[in-house]
C-alpha cells in the first residue's frame, strides 16, 4: 500500500512535469501567446484524464514514452477546452486553479491562440502515442478520437451547454449535455489507450461503461459545486449556472436528490469497476480514482448546510 | 490546353463538393453549431491551397482518396483561421467572402466550437491521406505539419499581426509577419504532399522557396486590396490594417513601392518555378496559380488610381 502511495506520488510529478514541458516556447514566440502559455502549462490542474490515459496505456504494457505522450495529449486538449470555455462568448468565468483566467491577464486574443497551441500540439503527441500499434488499432483510435472531441462529442455537448433554454424540450436534460460537454473526454481517456494496447470488444465496453457512469458523477459533482462552493474552495468562478441559465442538476432537481443520484451512478461505477479489475488486476489503480470520488462527495455535504 | 482547363474545372468541382460534404453533420448537432458549420461549408472560397495539395500528391502517384482527404485537411485548417480571425477579439471583421462572418450570423461561441470542429475534423483527414506512405514520411509529414501550424508557425504570426506596434523594433516588418501568418499555411500546401510522395530534399527545399515567394506576394496582394479596394470586390471587410495598426506593407513602403516588391517576388517565384517544372514537368499545373497572381495584379493595378 505505501509503496503503490509513493508510486502515485512519483507518477503525478512526473505527469505535471511532462504535463509543463511538452510544448516548448521559443524567445522568438510573441509575449502575449507565451504568456498564456507560460501561465497555463505552470497550472497542471489535478491531471486526472492525465493519470487515466497513463495507467491505463502501461497496463497494456504501450512503452512509457508512448503512454506520457498519450496522457499530455489528452490532458492538453481537455486544458485547451477549458481556455475555451472560459471566454467571455461561452462561460464568461473570471477564475481558474486559484487564478485570474488566462483571457483575463494576456487578452481574449492570446487565449484562443494558446488554446489552438495546446490542440496542435496535442495531436502531435497523439500522433507519436499512437505509432508502434497495428494499423488497425492506430485507425480505430483516430476515428475514436475525432467522434469524442468533434462536432458529435464535446463540442456538440458545449454548444448544447451554452444554448440550454433553446434547445428541444427532449433534449433539455443535464444528464445528456454532460454526455457530450463531460463523458466524451473521460471516454477518451479511458478508451483510447485501451484500443491501442489491445483490448478486447468487451473490455472497451465496460471501459465505456465506467466513463458514463464517472462522467455524470463527475458532472453533478460539478453542479453542486457550482451551487454550494465558494471559489476559494473550487479555485473558479462560483454560481454561474442559474445566472447563465445552464443545465445544472442540483438546480433541476435540487441537492438531495442529485446527491442520491450520484450515490446510484457511483453504485453502479463500482459494479463496472469490480468487474474491470477481477478481469485485468493492473487496473486497480482505478480504484484509487473511485477513492477521490468518495472524498469530493464528503467535502460537498461539508459545505452544503452553510448555504441552504 | 482546352482538355487542362477543363480538367481543372472539373478538379475545382471535385475539390468544392469534398470541402462541402467533409463534415457530415446530425440532426443531434446544437442548432447554432450546425448554423455556423452550414454557413462555413457551403462558402468555400477559392480552394486554392486544397489544389496545390491535391496537384501535388497526385504528381507524386498518392492516390486520389488520400490527395483530397490531405487537400480538404488542409482548406479545413485555412478556413478554421479565417473564423478565429475574424472574431471581434482578433480582426473584429464584419464581412467574409460577401455574406456577414459566421459569428455575426450564429454567435461567438458558434464560431468558435464550428472552427473547432473543422480542426478535429482536419486532423482526422490528415491521418487517413498519411495512411500508406512509408512510416519515415508519415512521421516527418506530422512534425511539418506541427510546426508549420503551432506556436512556431501560424499561431506565432497570428499573434504578431494582432500585437504588432508592441513587438520588439527588430521583428516589426511585415514580411517577417507574414512568413508566419500567411506563407506558414502555403509552405504546408506545397511540401506536406510532396513529404508524403517521397520528394527527396531538393524538390522540398524548391517547393519552401516557392512557398516563402507567393506566400508574401499574397499577403502584400492582401495589404494592397485592404488599402484599395472595397468590400465589393474583396468579399470581406476593408481598410482594417491602419485602424488596427497591423502590419501592412502598402502602408510602410506605399502603394508603387509595393507593386515593385511584388513584382520582384512573383519574378523570383517564376525561376523557382521554371526550375521545378523542368525537373518535374507533372508539377506544372502550378503555372496556372502563377497566372491567377498576375492577375489579381492587373485588378490591383485598375482599382488603385480612383483611391490615391
Amino acid at each position: 500500500m505505501i509503496s503503490l502511495e509513493s508510486n502515485s506520488v512519483d507518477l503525478q510529478t512526473r505527469l505535471e512535469a511532462a504535463f509543463s514541458s511538452s510544448l516548448p516556447l521559443s524567445l522568438a514566440t510573441e509575449p502575449h501567446l507565451s504568456g498564456a502559455l507560460w501561465q497555463t502549462l505552470g497550472r497542471p490542474g489535478s491531471l486526472v484524464r492525465a493519470r487515466m490515459v497513463y495507467e491505463i496505456a502501461r497496463a497494456h504494457n504501450l512503452p512509457e514514452g508512448r503512454s506520457i505522450n498519450l496522457a499530455v495529449a489528452i490532458e492538453y486538449f481537455h486544458t485547451a477546452s477549458l481556455l475555451f470555455d472560459d471566454l467571455p462568448c461561452m462561460d464568461d468565468a473570471s477564475e481558474r486553479r486559484g487564478e485570474p483566467c488566462v483571457h483575463q491577464v494576456h487578452g481574449e486574443a492570446a487565449a484562443v491562440l494558446a488554446a489552438l497551441g495546446l490542440v496542435n500540439r496535442a495531436y502531435a503527441l497523439l500522433w507519436r502515442g499512437l505509432v508502434g500499434s497495428p494499423a488497425d488499432a492506430q485507425a480505430r483510435a483516430t476515428a475514436y478520437t475525432e467522434r469524442c472531441l468533434g462536432v458529435y462529442g464535446l463540442l456538440n455537448g458545449q454548444s448544447e451547454d451554452l444554448h440550454y433554454r433553446q434547445l428541444p424540450a427532449a433534449r433539455q436534460s443535464p444528464q445528456k449535455v454532460a454526455t457530450g460537454k463531460t463523458v466524451s473526454l473521460i471516454r477518451l481517456s479511458l478508451v483510447l489507450p485501451a484500443i491501442l494496447g489491445g483490448a478486447g470488444a468487451s473490455e472497451v465496453c465496460w471501459l465505456e461503461r465506467l466513463a458514463a457512469f464517472w462522467g455524470l458523477s463527475y458532472q453533478i459533482l460539478d453542479d453542486l459545486k457550482d451551487v454550494f462552493q465558494q471559489p476559494a474552495q473550487t479555485g473558479k468562478t462560483a454560481a454561474r449556472d442559474e445566472l447563465l441559465q445552464r443545465p445544472n442538476t442540483a438546480l433541476v432537481m435540487g441537492p438531495d436528490q442529485s446527491l442520491l443520484r450520484l450515490e446510484r451512478l457511483l453504485n453502479l461505477a463500482d459494479r463496472v469497476l469490480d468487474r474491470l479489475v477481477a478481469r485485468l488486476p493492473d487496473l486497480s489503480f482505478l480504484e484509487e480514482l473511485r477513492r477521490r470520488f468518495r472524498q469530493e462527495i464528503i467535502g460537498i455535504k461539508a459545505s452544503q448546510p452553510s448555504r441552504i
